[in-house]
């Protein structure tokens, strides 16, 4: 058993996750490489020396170039707002190092175009952390569209929709400035990362983004509250995409559902562990959705429970996520979502902004 | 009590459904008229006498004009294929008859203009027969959207999918012929008034319709098995429709999604004795869809049954309909919806096909 | 096509749904005996006469004797208060008419062995009315266990429970006075005929009976509340029974869990229209309970709707009884539950008393 | 911040578990005391050396006497079979440290008695490791009924169902031997520590115990395959229990159903992020169990997430425990369920047994 020295660079929301999941990957998959939570970086040196404590990280400092060049450090996970993304991972692939960073890849198309090259060049493992598509309901679905289980594709519906600012009053942040914050650019990409990954890439578009509430207190909103897309997939289906942080009722609205010429599946992030199985097969009387709870015969979820239906959370897609990026380093081949995974996202977000401005159907 | 001879033109699935609600209406809901179940013209002499036998009316006949000008008749219900409506009611309104018709109304734009002129011209009672939206769950999201119990509307989503044309090996049949049967002409008529009942107008709209299924034993397809849109109401909410007879799993997939400012409504026909209602009110630790099961104390209810929860069915929502045509008879005041409304469907339908050929977006 | 005169006794709730189902049933089910409400009686003059009108009879009494009596009466419906089942029954078979009764049979163990002995001396087609099991789910749930489709039945779980006097403040009324309707009497009959419909006969049980609320606006509490029971069927199964008239947020919990060792079956009918089924074979990971919706495969749904999801409600069940009934009369063979299996119902109910005081085991 | 050295005795399904949850706990909850995996102790060196990798521990010992003897070892865990129980809760004890024992306690009612007496007269801190009562829902129904949310309880349901001896098939094990590891021994335990938890204690019950497979291949089943209760609490409320390890479909069918008399509550594990509130207020047209997703607004979510509704899972719970029983260490007072907790659960198993034995009701 070897171990390696984890560098995070921020510790907030997912900062805070990737080091739970850091610190418990080992025990639940007996990982080959176990991680050592060597150094936190983090915007000054109390808040960086504040999270090392919580999350028990031997070193801390405000600048993250020092976790890069840190030789006790073995790799980097970027976990800071979007617009550092590039500069990092340049000078984590230019310091040798793998690196799995927050999604979505950079600010801009350029950055994450920036990215992929960099990645590539260095020949270092990358990944990008869109860890919804990790727990075990969704590998699973993976699969059962791998195998064919459903039969010819016909037609998606995807959704990425919560409801943490549907209240006109919540105040102006930093959520409510700039595209990269707002919904396309924030929510929306888990649910095109889903996409991607569920019925492979779209072909063409037409999307609409919508800012619904222009003022809150505090100041004015300068990105979309949600958007609505229709695709269509290179597999030929066809289908809608919608993605919103207005969606009252809503907690965490992660959900697609799929027909297929043979059957048709169906997801809510809400209840992560039930996966909907139609199959039309068998006697007329006795067909219906089957509500399949996870379980040791589903992908990655033995490890942590060895009854059915005792449930994974959150932060256990997280850990899952992080055992992959350890299993991609110590084989030394990226595995999927790699930068040029993620940038297949960035494509259609640019897309469906284009296509938003201009009223017209996109091809990608 | 007055009774009220009811002639009916077309037996078949919905020519029973008609009947069957005139039967049993006044003694569900003590209507002041009293519908007498007179004649029943069906396409030859024997099919129309096996229904005058099976349904119960006094008499029958193969030459539906028979049925408009007999003197016992003084209600026409028509239940024939959409091709006819027009000829059929323009000659009731001629007679001076009310009329319910079958949605959608007529087998053009042109037929429903034309139907609504006839309606207009006579002064008589018409109505569409859009039943779904008639169930005591969607009569009261219909309220509580009314009263404004979610605030500003802000997404609607809305569905009519079903599988009986699934598998592609389902023969070819009068079904997978012409426009008017098709999904957009025949399945998503539903899900549009529904959409127009709960959102009012809709100012624009981009479509897509497709056949998955060319060919089909039998013969080929000549019509849409699905149909995406993304719309914008008057109202300035956004939102997406997808109607399709092709979604396995689903059998009646009649459904709907709105969110609003201050709660959100959710409904699906297969479970039509429940209404989903969130609140944005009350301790952040208790909010959460209400599961709200139809009783006594929502529209149309209590003369199906006392205690709530007991459940009202598909044939319900027709005796309901059959109810609100004898009182706009007894009252001769049209009730919503009248033709003119229906007219209102159509028109979105043929944006939607317009909007489909030349790929943009189309205002209403 | 021969008509045959309805005599219906009673005009409250059941009443009306017993006259609305022979309204409609003829249309539905293309019956060979067609039913004509022909006379109705109720306690007074006026509210017979108000029946009439309300549902259609020919003729009105406040004498139920001559309904019975009528030449043109043919079949004679139960719906008064328990305590009149039995004279009314007896009159009736005297008469040679057959009877459908409302349940439970009679106001005691007497009257219900009285009603069988009456009904059997007669040899007329007799029914109790228990209507929830006539569900197309229900009645497939009873032909999945004919088949054995879940193998040797292990566990039975039954309930009853609405909350129609949950709240302290409701007032006294008939419902709180005498064990004929208390929650034993007249609500718990309903699980107890499921219970044997589905599983067979009780061989024994242990039960308590319980009042909670002992006084209430206008008056004191001289029944139960709510009843458990512990039994063991006849074929080998345990389980547990619950009947409550107090359970806060229960509308219609007709419900039940049976687990076999193949399979099981899980149904509630505050969503009569799916059926839960579990089959343990197949791999694993597909394993989990199919939600069956209703449809033209299960049985008595067709003649409802061609369409599958569509539903059926309460007042549904009970025309499916009617057609039941008619049927019964037409070919002159009981359906099933006659009056000895009604008398079923009502051994158990005593059985359950006695238990209940005597706090000890009871067998049957 | 202070770091205390863990001792887990026993490698097997929970060992890991809590393994798993001491290495995560300091990160996500920046609990005071930091716990080291010092020891960890199982039934052959070489498995104690597997487990000591696999999880990360520092040292390993076929011997667990070693552990609780290690200066470095500060608290003790006891995951291994329940006869150890006893033994090594007494010698951790008698060394002065702090005990976490998994549930149930000991292998008899002696040996519980034995325990807590043990960890009474040694002061330390004591807990048995109940961990589904931990989840943040059933905390938060736990609140509701302490605020009394829906009035006076008038009943409780509770059940711990299973499948994974479900098939007859399914061979004979150390699982089908010893009243300990039977359904009463191994399963109950968690429904009844939930049922004290939520209502309070048990005054008298009536029980059946069966064993429904009395072969498997491989050998005889001398323990019980399911246990039915009826209970009366010591708050006046009476209600049912069930636990079975032969539930067929049943995956993890940990849930409570409770009524008041102003509102109910229902919980299933298999959906652990739910919680449905029914509360008797408000207008009736808008009355139904509220289905609330847990997030940061319920007990001890927002450590593991900020987003309501993104679920906590099966290992989620244990680690709640975990800070809980650091937390009593830290502050050196005993935690909710203490041994004496503990032994209330084998006191209700003591006399189900005895009631089965008898077919009597028991006073406790």
């Amino acid at each position: 058993m070897t171990d390696i020295g984890i560098g995070m660079i921020g510790g907030g929301y997912m900062g805070k996750a990737h080091s739970v999941a850091m610190a418990a990957v080992g025990a639940v998959f007996d990982t080959r490489l176990r991680p050592r939570l060597e150094m936190i970086a983090a915007t000054s040196a109390e808040s960086a020396e504040r999270y090392r404590k919580a999350f028990g990280y031997q070193r801390a400092t405000a600048d993250w170039r020092e976790v890069i060049d840190d030789p006790r450090v073995g790799a980097i996970i970027i976990a800071t707002p979007q617009k550092l993304h590039r500069e990092i991972a340049e000078a984590a692939f230019a310091a040798g190092k793998p690196v799995m960073c927050e999604k979505p890849m950079g600010a801009s198309l350029a950055d994450a175009e920036a990215m992929v090259a960099a990645a590539e060049a260095s020949g270092q493992v990358n990944m990008v952390a869109y860890n919804y598509i990790r727990t075990p309901a969704s590998q699973y679905a993976r699969q059962l569209l791998r195998e064919g289980a459903i039969g010819e594709i016909t037609w998606f519906r995807g959704e990425n929709a919560e409801d943490f600012l549907s209240d006109p009053e919540s105040p102006a942040t930093w959520r409510t400035e700039g595209m990269a914050n707002g919904t396309i650019g924030d929510l929306a990409p888990h649910m095109l990362n889903a996409a991607l990954a569920l019925m492979g890439p779209i072909k063409s578009l037409v999307a609409e983004l919508e800012t619904v509430h222009h003022e809150r207190p505090g100041g004015k909103v300068t990105n979309d509250d949600q958007v609505q897309m229709m695709v269509r997939f290179a597999n030929g289906a066809m289908g809608q995409l919608h993605s919103s942080r207005i969606a009252t009722g809503r907690k965490m609205g992660y959900a697609y559902e799929i027909h297929g010429t043979k059957g048709a599946i169906r997801f809510d992030q809400e209840d992560q562990n039930s996966l909907w199985l139609y199959r039309a097969t068998g006697p007329e009387a006795e067909r219906g959705y089957t509500k399949i709870l996870t379980g040791p015969a589903h992908p990655d979820y033995r490890p942590f429970c060895l009854g059915p239906g005792h449930g994974t959370g959150y932060q256990d897609q997280i850990i899952i996520e992080a055992k992959d990026f350890l299993e991609a380093i110590a084989e030394g081949t990226p595995r999927w979502p790699t930068f040029r995974d993620g940038l297949d996202v960035v494509r259609v977000i640019h897309a469906a902004i284009e296509s938003a401005r201009s009223r017209t159907w996109q091809d990608l």
